[in-house]
C-alpha cells in the first residue's frame, strides 16, 4: 500500500493549528501576570506554528480520507511536530530575557541559571516533549525561578497532552467519519463512549474539565495557593507531573496536601468511559469493570509491599512516614502521574536502594488503565499477558478436543481471540523492552558508570512510562545523547509504540531498505 | 484430566536407576585413582539409589502409558529427584573425609575447606542440580582441592545432563512408542533425527560421544594434561563449564588452548539434527539452517560489541588480549557452556561494570539453537518473536485481505500459525522475564545492597540460563535462601519452564486452590 502523505501532511497541519491556539490563550496568562516581554514571544511562536499549520492543511485541502496506516504515520509525526514546535516560547522567552530589549514597563527579569538553560533549544525541545507526553521530566533545575507564563505553558501543554491533541483537533473540527476514529485510536486513548467518536470526544472533555475543577477546589481547600492548585490539578489529572516546586508536592511538607494529591491521581488512572458511568450513578463499575478493579488491588498491594522495603531499610523515621510515602510515590509511579514526595536518588548517590527503586519500575510498566491519561503498558496488556500465558498452561490439563474460554472481565474470548489478543500484548511488550534497552544502552555507553544501574533503568523507563519521577540524572548537565534517547522514549511510549514503529516502517520503505 | 500418577512414578523410577547406574561407573574413577575411601560412599549412594528406584519401577509396574500431562509432570518431578539424590556422593565423601574411619591404605586425605563444604546437604545438591542442568555454577571454591572421583562425577552429571538424563532413559529402555517422545518432548531437547525416537536418541548418543572424543584428542594436543582435557571436553559439549581448576580455562595462561576451547562450545551450540548432516557431508546446513547461521551472526557481532566495551573500558592491555578475552567470554556465556578466562566481578567489588555484564546477560539470555545442550530462550524463540513482531507492524501496510505469509528458515507459515508459534514463544518468554524477577527480588531481598544490580541480575541469569559464570556472588557463602532460588532457577531453566509451569498447576490443582 502506498501511504497518502498529503493526507498525511493536511492532518498534521490541522493539529498543528489547535498548538497554535494554545500558544495564543496562553498570552492572556502572560498578561494578567504582568509579564508583557513574555508576550511577543509567545505571540511569534503562535504565529509561526499557525503558519505551518494553515499553510499545510491548505496546500493539501484535497487529499483523501486517512486509513489505518496513515491514521499511524499521521499521529506519530503529529506528535513529533507539536513536541518540537511547543519548545518555541521557552527558547523565546530564554533568549527574550538574555537580551532584555524592552523597555522597564515590559517587567523583564533577572536571567536566572533555570531560564537561561532553555536558551539551548534541545532543553526546550525536551521540555514541551516532556510536556505534551504528560510525562513530566524536566530540564528545570528550579521551577519557581521560571516565569508564570512558561510554568502555564508547562502545565497547559501536559493538561492538552493527557487526553491527546489528536482527540482535541477531532473534538474542535468535530469531522465525523472513519478517518478521524481511526486517528483517534492512533493516539492509544481509545475507549468509545458515545457510538458518535465526535460526541465521544466531547463528552471527554467534559469530564475532564469537571474533574480539573473538582482537583482545583480539594487542593486549594487543603492549603495550596490557587495558582499552585491550578497548575497541579491540570497535571494531575493529566498524570503528566510537572510542578511549580524543585521540590513537587514535597514542596509544602504538609501530609494533608499529600493524601490529598492521590485521589486526583487514581482519578487520572481510570478510564474515560469508567468516568462517564461512575458519574452516572453507576457505582459498581468501581468493581465491575477489570482494570478499575485492578487499579485499587495493584495499587494497595504494590504500596504495602514498598512499605515493607523502605521500612526494612530504615529509610525514614516513623510507620506513617514511610506508609504516605511508599503510597505517595507507589501511586505516583503507577498512574504515570509522577508527583514527588521525596527525593529517591541523587545520580551517583544512592538514596533508595536497587530493591525499592524497581519495584517502582515494575509500577511504572504496567501503569494504570487503557482509556485514561496514563502511559506503561496499561493493565488490560499485562492482564492478558498474565492470564493468556496461565490459560496456555492449563491447556496441558485439557483434552485437544475440548473448548475453551478465557473471561477477561465481562468478556468471554474463544481459542482464536485469546491467541490474537495475546498476540497483540505481546508484540507491545517486545518492542517496549527493546526500546528500553535501546535507552539503557545509550546511557551507559554515554554516563559515567558511577550511576547505579538500578538509577538508569529507572531514568529510562520513566521517560518510556511517561512517568517523570527520577533518580538525580535527568537534567540540564546530562550528556547530549541521553537528551535525546529520553526524547525518543517519552515519544515511542506515548504512543504505546506500534504508530512509531509503523512511521519508522515506512521511513525505511521510503528509502528502500525494506520491502 | 486426572493426571495418572502412578505412571509418573514408574517412569520417574527408571529413570532413578540411570542415576544408580553413573554412581556404579564411578567407582571405577574412584578406583583408578586409588581413592579408596571414596568407593563405600558411592557404592551407598548407588544402592540408595537404585533401591528407590527399582521399587517404584515395580511398585508401579502396571501403571497405563503416558501422555502429554504425565510426561511434563514426569520430566519436572524426575529431574528434581536427579538433582537431589545426585548430591549423596558429594554429602557422603565429605563427611567420610571428615570422619576419618578408614586405614591408612584408603588414602583419606586431610580435609580441606573446599571438601568440608559439602557435608552441608544444600551445598551438596546446589552441585548436583548445577551438574545435571549443565549450569557449572559451583559451592567448590577451590576446584584443586576435590578428590577426583568428585571431580569426575561433577564432569559426568553434566556431560549426561546436557544431552538429558530422559534422553539416556529412552536409548538404554529402548521403549518405542509414544510414551517415550512425549517424555523425550518434555526435556527439551527434542528435534527428531530419525523418524523413530529411538533410533534417533542412539543417533544422538553416538554424534555425542564422537565430539567429546573429538575435543579429548584436541585439549590434549594443545597442551591440556589428560585428566583437565577429559574433564573440559566432557563439561564443554555438554556446555556445562565445571572445570578442574579454580580459574576455569584461564587457569593456563594459554591463548593456545583458549582459543581452542571455542570451537568446543560452539558445536555444543548446534542442534543434533545440524550435526547429523554435517557429519553426512551436507555443509550448506551452516548456512541453510536458520540457527545455525543465527550462531555465527549472533556470537560474531557479540564479540565484536564486547571488544569495544571492554576496549573502551580500558580492561586489558592489549587488542588482541581485550578480543581473545571477550570473544571467549561472550560464546561462553551465549552457548551456556560457562567456562572463563578472567574475573567479571568479585562480589560487591566492581571489576566489569555493568554495559558489557549486561550484553553478556543479552547473550546468555538468548542462548543458542534449540535441540543443542544450550539453555536459554533458544534462537529459534528469539527469532519468533523479533519476526513476528516485525510481521505484525507490517501488517499495517498490507490490505486486511491479503493472504500472508512468514519465512522462518526453509518453513513457511500462514496467519494461525504464526499467531500460534509467536503465542508459544510469548508464553515462554513472560515466564521466563517473571521467574528472573522472581530470583532477582530474593536476591535483593537477602544480599546486602553493596551488591551491584548488575551483578545479581548476571547471576540469577546465569542460573536460570544454566551458563554458570559467575561474579563473585555465588558461593558457600552466600544466603541460604539465595541458594534455593538458584536451585529452583536452574531447574526451571533446564526443562525451559513449561513442565515446571504444570508441575507447580498439578500440585495446586491437587491441593484444591486450582480448578
Ligand atoms: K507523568
Ligand atoms: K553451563
Amino acid at each position: 500500500m502506498r501511504i497518502q502523505y498529503r493526507a498525511v501532511g493536511r492532518d498534521v497541519g490541522r493539529i498543528l493549528q489547535i498548538v497554535a491556539s494554545m500558544l495564543l490563550v496562553s498570552i492572556l496568562i502572560a498578561v494578567v501576570y504582568g509579564e508583557f516581554y513574555a508576550v511577543p514571544a509567545f505571540a511569534a511562536s503562535a504565529l509561526i506554528v499557525a503558519g505551518l499549520g494553515i499553510g499545510l492543511a491548505r496546500a493539501f485541502r484535497s487529499a483523501p480520507e486517512i486509513g489505518k496506516l496513515e491514521a499511524m504515520v499521521t499521529a506519530a509525526t503529529a506528535w513529533g511536530a507539536v513536541g518540537l514546535f511547543g519548545g518555541l516560547p521557552f527558547v523565546l522567552v530564554a533568549w527574550t530575557i538574555a537580551a532584555d530589549p524592552y523597555p522597564a514597563w515590559a517587567n523583564t527579569p533577572q536571567l536566572t541559571e533555570t531560564v537561561a538553560t532553555f536558551r539551548h533549544p534541545v532543553n526546550a525541545v525536551f521540555e514541551s516533549v516532556s510536556g505534551f507526553t504528560s510525562t513530566g521530566l524536566t530540564m528545570a533545575t528550579v521551577e519557581e525561578d521560571l516565569p508564570s507564563s512558561l510554568q502555564w505553558w508547562r502545565s497547559f501543554t501536559e493538561w492538552i497532552g493527557g487526553v491527546g491533541v489528536i482527540v482535541l483537533t477531532v473534538a474542535i473540527l468535530a469531522r465525523p467519519g472513519s478517518g478521524s476514529l481511526t486517528l483517534y485510536q492512533s493516539e492509544a486513548r481509545s475507549e468509545k463512549i458515545h457510538p458518535s467518536i465526535v460526541s465521544t470526544v466531547t463528552e471527554i472533555w467534559k469530564i475532564y474539565l469537571g474533574i480539573t475543577i473538582a482537583g482545583i477546589a480539594l487542593f486549594f481547600a487543603v492549603g495550596m495557593p490557587l495558582w499552585d492548585a491550578i497548575n497541579h490539578a491540570m497535571t494531575g489529572i493529566s498524570t503528566g507531573g510537572f510542578s511549580v516546586h524543585a521540590d513537587s508536592i514535597g514542596h509544602y511538607g504538609s501530609p494533608l496536601i499529600e493524601y490529598a494529591v492521590i485521589p486526583l491521581m487514581v482519578a487520572g488512572s481510570i478510564a474515560f468511559p469508567i468516568h462517564y458511568l461512575l458519574l452516572k450513578g453507576e457505582i459498581r463499575n468501581f468493581y465491575a469493570d477489570i482494570q478499575t478493579r485492578w487499579i485499587f488491588i495493584w495499587f494497595s498491594a504494590g504500596s504495602i509491599g514498598l512499605t515493607a522495603l523502605l521500612w526494612v531499610s530504615d529509610q525514614y523515621a516513623t510507620v506513617e512516614e514511610t506508609f504516605r510515602i511508599a503510597l505517595f510515590q507507589f501511586v505516583s509511579a503507577t498512574s504515570n502521574a509522577g508527583f514527588g514526595t521525596t527525593t529517591l536518588g541523587s545520580g551517583t548517590e544512592q538514596v533508595w536502594t536497587a530493591g525499592p527503586i524497581l519495584l517502582l519500575c515494575v509500577g511504572m510498566l504496567t501503569g494504570a488503565a487503557a482509556g485514561s491519561t496514563v502511559g506503561g503498558l496499561k493493565l488490560i496488556r499485562v492482564l492478558i499477558l498474565l492470564k493468556g500465558t496461565v490459560w496456555q498452561i492449563r491447556s496441558v490439563f485439557v483434552p485437544d478436543s475440548a473448548v475453551r474460554h478465557l473471561h477477561l472481565g465481562d468478556r468471554t474470548l474463544g481459542q482464536t481471540q485469546v491467541e490474537r489478543e495475546f498476540t497483540e500484548a505481546a508484540v507491545v511488550f517486545v518492542l517496549w523492552i527493546l526500546f528500553l534497552m535501546l535507552g539503557i544502552a545509550v546511557f551507559l555507553w554515554t554516563l559515567s558508570s558511577a550511576y547505579p544501574l538500578e538509577y538508569v533503568i529507572f531514568e529510562v523507563m520513566s521517560a518510556q512510562s511517561t512517568v517523570g519521577l527520577d533518580t538525580g540524572i535527568t537534567g540540564p548537565d546530562m550528556p547530549m545523547a541521553a537528551k535525546i534517547i529520553l526524547l525518543f522514549n517519552m515519544w515511542v511510549g506515548r504512543l504505546e509504540i506500534i504508530p512509531v514503529a509503523v512511521l519508522l516502517g515506512a521511513i525505511l520503505q521510503r528509502i528502500d531498505l525494506y520491502t
